[in-house]
């Protein structure tokens, strides 16, 4: 499309963690302006209060959603349900929208209702909106008016299994388990008692051993059937690894391994492909790209060749919410695609 | 006293952490019974479900405050203010009672009332209740009937200024300041916005710069005036460094603290002087106590010799409350004191 | 066999965090007395200089090697591959010989080989070691005058999948992936740029993606064929999480994995199936075994019934190593199983 | 200064943590051209070898300290010590020069002597070198053509010193006693006993409980004679907290204080004036600066108006070493002082 001036951007649900993190990355954007952020219980506050990151780089208050104007793009960073029960509200008051939450990232009614437990609120929206994660869907993303944001399970398992199911070499008879160790910020802004420091600190806990509900975006991504999702809680705040044990249905060589990820990511702007001889960091690690917009990946081969695990690390928040939603709202507007997104990890951090 | 046979205790407010330490100290103590233990919210539901680490060591389910039954001891882990309100009822229920609250620290009405802002409930029971700290008090414990527990920021500070408190060689002229630096479970198991686990990691927040309710209790047991304590929250669930900077009247050698430390603390059963000439633990360390009732002591004196800093580490849970009451427990029923309460700290950790 | 009278231990290669943690189980121990403790580096000096729990607990001091002498029974803790080169000499000492090692792990001197990469020093011993799981091989165990310690992650891994072989139900047509969250003490006291605090801090990294050669022992003690580990490391001192992925050959229900687990665990000392049906401790949790010898396991079965994972958590110093050690000596020596063992974890932590 | 074209600028002893915090910085920073990184013992690798962070941001190899070219300035980044006995030779490489070690902090060479325990061993190059603390030295910061970098712990404390001793308010015949609260990565990124992941995390650990050195530092800064700074590791990595008790000469007011403190720092570009009525981030926090080059400073004040807590936050690694460092690059070579340092830091983190 034709490059956009400056984009009037509104976040809507912008207290949590993803809004947040939205902030942070389109305040500094060279061709954005937030326009308005919305809370409900937070009105007229100064976003800092929730932010406390943005103390002497912003002095935005939050709105209340009935005070929303028209801008040029609207970023819903809603509750799951609630972007799809006023969606028609929200698109009259902007032509592109962004939406983070669950809503509308599966393009099938009855596969969202098994997921989610409930039918769809807009169904007709379904396919008005596309699935924005740029590795898989870069040049729709151009196109696009309206997507949908990334699960950041789904997209740390996507983005080690791409490469694999583009290049046919997986054993169709065999499962795909990605077992992911996340953070704690997954769960989002609010103190429940399993969240409570004493309570969550050092933890190795077994949250979704089987079934995570992000599932049924990797089998729509990948076209895998029959791959399962297994979450562990570690003590980090930011942060997913996904370790995906996978089969192929030929023995395979680690040269070959590198020609099939360097197909998916050998120019793209912010998937590194870490696959070391050696070394604590020949491996993907999700300190190494917290707080970018980083999605590493790597492997690692077993010994007869079919056995394989596939990894992934990235900053849930990041690569896996505001970064990638970030990075469509560059792809839907025609800027650089990686404008505003450009930072390196701390190490050590 | 005369040597008790088996205590029959009951825990009056036993849902929270200091409540599950009693459980995890008193359930193998070898003379005693734990016979209720209540809570309003929990009652019917099985102790484990609330204190994890008793799977498999008890079948004990939770009571209602109401269904108590008279019995030898009870302890009371009540929230602050609600063991005043109510002490003429549990007194009733049993003849010897310790309270963890502290509604029964203070000698002083008046003080009580500046330091927690409001009237003492039962200003009468002031006196009855013979302040918990076995290190100052061990030949009144061993006689009491009533006794109150610790707070634990007073108790690593009372801890580490005792002895030169006895001593008498603290400059009276000079500030005695008590940088104190503590976990989380302090804070108790109510999950809060700022013990949510995003926000509680990693930090090194400033709880209570000057102030901490806490002071009246070390005034109280160290008779120094101009005492007062700092409260830094760090990345630890549980754990107390008391370092405390005062001055001494005149210079003193590294020996003569050696004689002052070992005359308070020389033949104790829990306090270790900590103070060796080099390596990583020359100083006292919380994570070297915790799970215990240790209470770990030390100091350095800089080179004019009269700036010194008193240094003592303990367990919140621990020697800070559940282990210095059952070290009560174990004085007032004429037990051996360390009855139930020996046990090795876990290194690494 | 007969139950023994107060059995003279000495450890050989104490220095370690296998051997700091053998003391902690052993100097309390009511039937056993501590006698000597090697470190040919740190002979001389107190044990607490490098385990400083022990402060106030024991006034050992480190024994070279050469200075050993006749006990009832030796605990070797030695580095991988000394206990096999120098064991004609250590079994002069003493009719008893524990070794917590690698060394006498597997029966087979091919797969030895296999697994460690050099050929075994002393294969006509492999047949006279029992390997030490009392899960496994309580009955041997009581027999036994020479026993093999047991890697950590193969403990966690073995019992959580022991049940499961033992009933015969898993699809020999799939693999069991065990998928191990491993804390930083596995890889023991050496400092490395790996175990850096600055480097090793907050990871999720991946150690060993495929192939932990403890896998060797998991195929021993199951009989599990197709059976691969994959570690990683995460943020936690002691602790491991095992996630093992198998499939049923035929469906099952949870109340049949019910009559499974307790089938092998129901009457053990130390193993608790954990499998609640809410909470945030609902399954194995390594923070709860932390310091103990418990073992936890549990399970959560796929709605198809036929995808299971099956879950344990350990204390890799505990019963991953030491704790398992002491288990195995008190049946060796016909003493309660779990003498100088019992104890209850901290929670929280 | 006339504003110059951009920088080539070399960094000595780039191997560590700092010289890693340098590349974070410069490699974006629009007016630099990082030329050569030197480490003797890494010289050929690419940079990426030790600093994981900039994988797919720099192509850049380290050098021999013998291949270093002439270039516009260089940053020393040597162990303490290196950068005096070869300033001679690296003066004629580069015509402006920041050190990064202590070599050229102290003013007096005899300061320097009695602080690091030995003779400097440049005591003419003293003079030549400008303290590198902007908010205090910005002036001659831009006249400068070589620079001393700063303490970590001295620029905490000085910068929640600096305002109270400017404006005169302090106490002089009170102490002034800096407690510090300090991460991992103070102590660089060489592995030792004590830095071992299993020995140092969770610690609170008295390292330095009177007299850590930076002291002399914060005397020659702020001019505060009776001022000693003690430094205790707690668990981060990176982050330095400066609680600072000090006493004024006579009570002032809250909102005096705010004069004070904004009088220092009302317009300057990175240190934040943190000082909420509440809230869990009404103070200065370390998390929330880590990976920037902002100074937050606050303070409470006791209700006798004298006794006041200044607390200062920092990255040790950020405005505490390196991004100190390129700030005063911006201003020797007339550029924007804030030019390549601007980011908002991560919440959560």
């Amino acid at each position: 499309m034709t490059p956009s001036s400056t984009q009037r951007v509104s976040i809507v649900g912008g207290s949590g963690y993803v809004g947040g993190e939205l902030l942070r990355y389109l305040i500094p954007h060279p061709s954005v302006e937030v326009v308005q952020v919305t809370s409900e219980s937070n009105a007229g506050k100064p976003v800092r209060t929730l932010h406390p990151q943005l103390r002497g780089w912003s002095d935005l208050r939050f709105s209340a959603m009935a005070e929303l104007e028209p801008c040029d793009l609207l970023i819903l960073a809603l509750p799951h349900g609630e972007a799809a029960s006023r969606i028609d509200a929200f698109s009259a008051l902007a032509p592109r929208i962004i939406d983070c939450s669950a809503d509308f990232r599966l393009g099938d009614a009855s596969v969202y209702e098994s997921t989610y437990g409930a039918p769809h609120a807009a169904p007709d929206w379904l396919a008005r909106f596309q699935y924005g994660l740029p590795e898989a869907h870069r040049g729709a993303l151009t196109e696009a008016a309206h997507v949908s944001g990334v699960g950041c399970n789904a997209t740390a398992s996507n983005l080690a299994l791409l490469p694999l199911a583009r290049a046919g070499v997986l054993d169709p008879a065999m499962p795909a388990i990605v077992d992911l160790k996340v953070g704690s910020s997954e769960a989002g802004r609010r103190a429940t008692a399993g969240s409570h420091h004493p309570e969550r600190s050092g933890v190795a806990r077994s949250f979704a051993p089987t079934g995570h509900r992000h599932v049924a975006e990797v089998r729509q991504v990948t076209g895998i059937r029959n791959v399962d999702l297994s979450v562990t809680s570690v003590e980090m705040v930011r942060g997913v690894l996904a370790t995906a044990h996978v089969w192929l249905k030929e023995p395979l060589t680690d040269r070959a391994l590198w020609s099939i990820y360097r197909e998916s990511y050998g120019s793209d702007p912010f998937v590194r492909i870490v696959h070391d001889r050696g070394g604590a960091y020949r491996h993907p690690e999700p300190r190494l790209v917290a707080g970018t917009n980083h999605g590493d990946v790597g492997w690692e081969l077993a010994a007869d060749g079919r056995r394989l695990v596939a990894l992934a690390a990235i900053d849930n928040l990041g690569k896996g919410a505001a970064g990638t939603a970030v990075q469509c709202l560059n792809l839907m507007a025609g800027f650089d695609e990686a404008a505003g997104l450009r930072s390196i990890s701390l190490h050590p951090a």
